[in-house]
């Protein structure tokens, strides 16, 4: 069976356990306390030398990093990615842009302000910063969905995954979605598709 | 023909660039001022709304952004994209670890010091933080080079492009690799793969 080694709050780890909910694969999911430095122990390291969670740990003993890799990887030969190659580059568009220009801005001031990594006065002072890039990606998302009902090839994909993830928490981070209409009806949509799961999801032990 | 929206100094745009000249693909190469706020005027934005090169212009008009999703869907047919799922995967996490843990660090670095955007006190304060953040990335490429010659199945793949753009000129950015000898053997054996081309490396027009 699948182990995934992840933290409940984050975001990039509720990535995996929706698809391995839509998908319906079965897991073991082991949880760490990034906020005790959990992944940053010897044993963890010789896991992900890059000492983060998620970490998908296959059946045959390889560990697989980094959130979209790992979706990748499970959902390839599913709905959940296109098979035109145009639509896959698109995807991964998508997600590599969710990785460079809206997590470290929307997921990190919500890690600061809720999920106890603390705002220490250095934090504070990069507020205003990461709030201008974090309105920035979440209008280039709102300028995007105003024509669209999902992010590429009007179909529910890794791409609608890896950005519902930490933008539907976005509140928890004090950024506000009341002047982005499409992206609130898109988180909707998101959120109707069969098999969703909230981001406190575990699955039955 | 393939048209790249790209600034010569990029390591993004050199990714693509690389992947261009290796598979004989004939492209266009307009090169956009990023240091005068060349990707952030209305007809920039009008092709990539989230203002950035490298942006790949198809034939039939479809912009693609994201250097890493753009050399996918160059490559994804050919030698750089290996065609097991594991490997695939394992390719794209390397993809998003460079996005995400490298990028932010040795390429800002070198955007500071060397490209030209210049070393503000704002900046010059967070240079230790930086270098820090570099090490540790240089650090896990290190590691698992100590066992490999390539980054993915002992094969030269799109991940070690993606990696090798930044940190081949990473000395620019005043950091130093004489502590990290696997990076730089490696970095030996990428620059003599077929068809190689320095990061100064323009198309005849």
């Amino acid at each position: 069976m699948l182990t995934l080694h992840d933290f409940l709050d984050s975001g990039n780890g509720y990535k995996v356990r929706l698809v391995l909910a839509q998908l319906g694969l079965p897991y073991k999911l082991v949880e760490h306390d990034i906020l005790q430095g959990a992944t940053r122990t010897p044993i963890f390291l010789s896991k992900n030398p890059n000492g983060r969670i998620p970490t998908l740990e296959l059946e045959d003993g390889t560990f697989l990093a980094e959130s979209n890799a790992i979706t990748f990887y499970l959902a390839r030969d599913s709905h959940l990615w296109p098979e035109d190659k145009l639509a896959q580059a698109q995807v991964l568009q998508w997600m590599f842009f969710e990785q460079y220009s809206h997590e470290p801005y929307v997921a990190v001031l919500r890690a600061w302000k809720h999920v106890g990594f603390g705002t220490t006065p250095e934090r504070l002072a990069r507020v205003p910063e990461l709030e201008q890039k974090a309105y920035a990606a979440l209008g280039v998302m709102e300028g995007h969905l105003r024509t669209r009902a999902f992010f590429v090839g009007e179909r529910y994909s890794l791409a609608d995954i890896a950005l519902y993830a930490y933008t539907h928490v976005a509140e928890e981070g004090d950024l506000s979605l009341s002047a982005y209409p499409n992206i609130r009806a898109w988180l909707a949509r998101v959120a109707a598709e069969p098999g969703h799961v909230p981001i406190t999801y575990r699955p039955a032990a």
